[in-house]
């Protein structure tokens, strides 16, 4: 499958989110942002959810790096349409480089389309990509002191996902440190433990998902 | 030991790390600025550094964080001087930040400095500090891909360091990948394999981190 490459244009503005949301409230299709640090397993998740929800609803993806198209191509290989989004050197994706991907999409086609992220635990959270659902990664290695530290992304997410946790019993790593850091600061984040590698959990977030990308399709959005 | 606390100031301009350059050749002080993704290791590198340097060098921290000063008060716990450089949101320090702070440390007591960046693979890298080293970390859980997909950190570092390599065996991670990889965009970096857990490896690049601090105090500079 061909992967057609879209530079960033960095002028931005708020209104562009919010022309996204409606008009992707109007085609019924549910836009998932997904975030989280380098190496966290944004990829790895979304090729887990893939192969859960591609039974059920028709699936897109938006690839987001500073360079290369890595990730993009193992997207590619399982037959689903991606764009990728080089930033050239940007930290992030803004709200009018998603506008100016998403008509490259068969739109008429599909029920939702993710967005991975630049890997990056600041920036992504300050910009609004007109997405009906933030999933926020951080994975078991990084450390279980992150919502302390970097509280935007963790106060803005729809969902928290804990990866790798298969490697809990190698790193001093309490999830429900994490957890309770988040809601301290977010009162409708729902947590997920879990392993893309090993798919333990996946189902679980996978079950959430398709409740959100159904309820989309029924009502057009979110009450 | 008191922990002081100073909030950035955006307003930032190249001249200022020159500034701070010629400042610290004067007082043949090293700056060292460790720049790595969230969770990567950093401040478990400084408190190994710490440990292996400290009696041969008299050393004091910048710990730089969105919010927070939990690696503040980590490295003060040793005894090391520390100041804490809260971001208010800001994904990386900036020169004004650094010039701002030196004059809090008792300068003609210290010859190495360490700065603790923001964790962040992308921006940090953008800014010069003034800094005579940039150790680049990189942890094995983040994966081999990350020299090709954030370039600007790898081609500019001083000193590539691979952390958490007790956790080769658990993951899918070959260091001669990325070695190779910053090898093509960075002609001078120099590579360490290791763990600041364990402690695997930390005198080995304490070594080489010696005698750039020994030709600093030397010399005021490199050549």
């Amino acid at each position: 499958m061909e992967i057609k490459i879209v530079k960033q244009i960095l002028a931005w503005n708020e209104d562009v989110s919010r022309e996204i949301r409606a008009s992707l409230a109007e085609q019924k299709i549910c836009l998932v942002n997904i975030m989280g640090s380098p190496g966290g397993g944004k990829t790895s998740l979304i090729k887990a959810l893939i192969e859960q929800l591609r039974g059920h609803f028709r699936i897109a993806v938006i690839e987001a790096d500073i360079a290369g198209r890595i990730d993009a191509e193992a997207i590619s290989a399982l037959g689903i349409p991606v764009v990728q989004l080089q930033t050239d050197g940007a930290c992030h994706i803004e709200a009018q480089a998603v506008r100016e991907m998403l008509p490259l999409f068969p739109l008429d086609q599909l029920d939702v389309i993710f967005i991975e992220n630049v890997g990056n635990l600041v920036c992504p959270a300050e910009f609004d990509l007109g997405e009906d659902l933030r999933i926020a990664i951080l994975s078991v290695p990084e450390g279980d002191d992150k919502a302390d530290k970097y509280p935007l992304m963790f106060s803005t997410a729809d969902a928290l996902v804990i990866n790798k946790c298969d490697m809990l019993p190698h790193f001093d790593f309490r999830p429900e440190r994490v957890e309770q850091s988040t809601r301290e600061i977010n009162g409708k984040a729902v947590f997920f433990r879990l392993s893309a590698r090993t798919g333990e959990g996946i189902p679980e977030l996978a079950a959430w998902l398709s409740g959100r990308i159904s309820q989309k399709k029924a009502l057009g959005g979110f009450p």
